[in-house]
């Protein structure tokens, strides 16, 4: 009778369960590394993303007026909100800050394989170092998340590069570029022909043969960094920041999943050091999986002291692309542990079964729609129980009720009032 | 340099690891029933909740015109959402549909103690089931939650009514009534002086003298039922409804909990059969905590064939009131199960040390803002690190790390290639 919304989701069990394990993962893993959770609202003010964020994203905004006259928008991105919430209690906050947090966010672009109105992500971000451990850091915490959904380093590569060296190297040509321009022209390198590539690197004030000197020079390997630091001290500068960071990765166990890539740029605009973006090795999923980086001036921008900043924010919905192209994505089927069915007038003992089960912690479902024995198993079967808890009348008359091991089939009575008894899991082998 | 927009709120880590162990509380209960978690839109179209919820909900809603020309709402309840849901897969969907969601919600109303205009919601229903275990099952998980979030019978008391009772006592009356009208006055009851109560009551229909009289029926207790039952088929069907939901209640061992309380009405209109409303029982939390209830008629309105539901919908703001006003609520404290100090050129070890105390599962940080010794030591107290882990380079000389209890203080040197060992949770006493 109603529509949902274009471009946005339902979730039914199935699918939400596999999500849920895969958010779960993230948090796990930024949970462990001492990142705290916070909350943030879905409302904005307007102007907050009409200042400072990037011009595509302003596009795409949900904004409207709310009932008391104010302007106010679905948050189409967090780093705004986490700037304005570390900015109103800086002088209290303990530094560095480690946050991170799941929730969905809104723009109106188009929909597309991966891509949706209404997407879901987690934010990773500290506050307050600009120690190159912090960037080792936050890419520990990447590679951890995806190590920890069961991929390996033939399923991505993160691939590193530094805001300063692009700019640096844009600036040791003899000529008047605008930087910005030109590091969003290679944030699009891998998207457009290298002639209309090359014309966007010109527009930007390099000559023809500059761009093609300047795009050599970002496909240098690891060895080649000290060659790039002779062309100017900010180059320099950047470089040994950026092996820094990647020494850092070593010490912290996940430097063979990085590979330099300078041709990577980052789109967004508030980038300022160490950037990468994660990539699907076969290159199936073919967009960035996601990505992330140092913006050291952002922090500032929204009226707060000066304070280095590094995030980075995985979309839910490439990743579940990456994980089923490399098969880890869990099978989207309910589990269960007991179904507790009931024959006759039994209630009450198989009542306090289930109670007792779910104490335990386990998933128990039990009849509450006075179905069949026959309905009862159909049920339970597609609910995926693993055991069966047959409470009958007549075996109640003996003080026994039947354990029954979905997958195997093999059933067994046991005295009621031992079950579940001092078992943590009773199945049919405790009793066999 | 923002401001944040009003009635919606910033959760920094303290307050969002209390309100993170609320909602996992409440979830995990809800799922050890068996109810499978699923995912809503955040923006529904609009025409969904003027055609279908209550007035006030309508007239708070936000709603807005998107870029397509769509008139689109923030959500402001989940009913019709899962409703949606339900009648699109209702052939697929294997009966009795159990699910449980947790996720804010936006209206446009007065800001005030424990209400914002963003709130959040766990819901929990079950669809396909008219069987008083259903109703029951649904008042077990409720007061399951409750009891899980440390209340007692002392903190809260689930009042619990029927809507067929209160129709059919007031259709047993010698006059036209507007029946939803009077059951609005009823829910109106606590909240108005008694003239204004009767006032509304003789506006639906009934005389003064009725009014008197409906009211009285209203205070009947259990033992009465009988009597109420006398007065027409209609109440003596419901009530026989009524004391079967009870009676499952007690199989399902949460019946100390609840009341009989027919002057418990609930506002809105959908529902059709036992409603209940939970309450703090000193009354210092003045308003209803949660409710919910029996909504039969909803999803045939949403287009789908008729199917029994129920269901209910703890607020966390309310909860958290009332977990506040009974002392259960958790302190609101960052907690770090170790921090891993490091001093000079240490980094590779303390970072395998890291690593590998993560790997067991807990919560660790380690210096990514190379502070000194002392800076570290005040970091590591404000995020009440449990355990210290120093990494000098004298210790490590002697290829010994320190370990130091933040409590008592006690410290101990540990070979550092025996830590963190065999130890799950490697402590001062399991090296002393």
């Amino acid at each position: 009778m109603y529509d949902r919304v274009k471009g946005f989701r339902d979730f039914y069990p199935e699918e939400m369960q596999a999500r849920r394990w895969a958010m779960d993962t993230l948090e796990s893993v930024a949970k462990r590394y001492g990142f705290r959770e916070i909350g943030t609202p879905a409302l904005e003010p307007t102007e907050m993303y009409t200042d400072k964020s990037g011009e595509e994203i302003v596009e795409e905004l949900y904004s409207f007026e709310d009932k008391g006259g104010r302007s106010v928008a679905l948050t189409p991105e967090l780093t705004p909100s986490v700037a304005r919430m570390f900015v109103e209690k800086q002088q209290a906050l303990s530094k560095p800050v480690k946050w991170v947090s799941t929730r969905p966010f809104w723009r109106y672009e188009q929909v597309q394989q991966g891509r949706f109105r209404e997407f879901y992500q987690t934010n990773v971000d500290i506050f307050g170092s600009s120690d190159p451990a912090a960037d080792a850091e936050v890419l520990a915490v990447a590679v951890d998340m995806l190590t920890d959904l069961g991929l390996t380093s033939e399923d991505f590569e993160i691939r590193v590069s530094h805001r300063d060296i692009l700019s640096g190297l844009l600036e040791s040509f003899d000529a008047d570029v605008d930087t910005r321009e030109a590091i969003r022209a290679v944030d699009k390198r891998a998207k457009v022909d290298r002639d209309e590539y090359l014309d966007s690197l010109y527009e930007t004030g390099l000559s023809y043969d500059q761009a093609e000197a300047f795009d050599e020079l970002l496909q240098s390997s690891e060895d080649e960094l000290d060659t790039l630091a002779e062309r100017s001290e900010a180059v320099a500068e950047a470089t040994e920041n950026l092996r820094a960071v990647l020494a850092a990765t070593e010490d912290f166990g996940v430097r063979d999943h990085l590979t330099l890539s300078l041709t990577t740029a980052r789109g967004l605009d508030y980038y300022t050091g160490v950037v990468f973006e994660c990539f699907d090795s076969t290159g199936e999923v073919s967009r960035s999986v996601f990505g992330g980086g140092r913006y050291d001036d952002l922090i500032e921008g929204f009226g707060g002291q000066s304070t280095p900043a590094v995030g980075f924010a995985p979309g839910h919905a490439t990743l579940q692309l990456l994980c089923q192209r490399a098969g880890v994505w869990p099978e989207e089927t309910l589990s269960t542990d007991y179904y507790v069915l009931q024959v006759g007038d039994t209630r009450a003992t198989a009542a306090r079964i289930a109670r007792d089960l779910r104490e335990l912690g386990h998933v128990v479902e039990a009849d509450v729609a006075d179905r069949s024995f026959g309905a009862q198993m159909g049920y339970a079967d597609g609910i995926n129980a693993e055991t069966v808890v047959i409470v009958g009348e007549q075996d109640l008359a003996n003080d026994e009720v039947t354990l029954k091991e979905m997958d195997e089939g093999e059933q067994i009575s046991v005295p009621v009032d031992d079950f579940p008894g001092d078992h943590d899991r009773p199945t049919f082998d405790d009793f066999a």
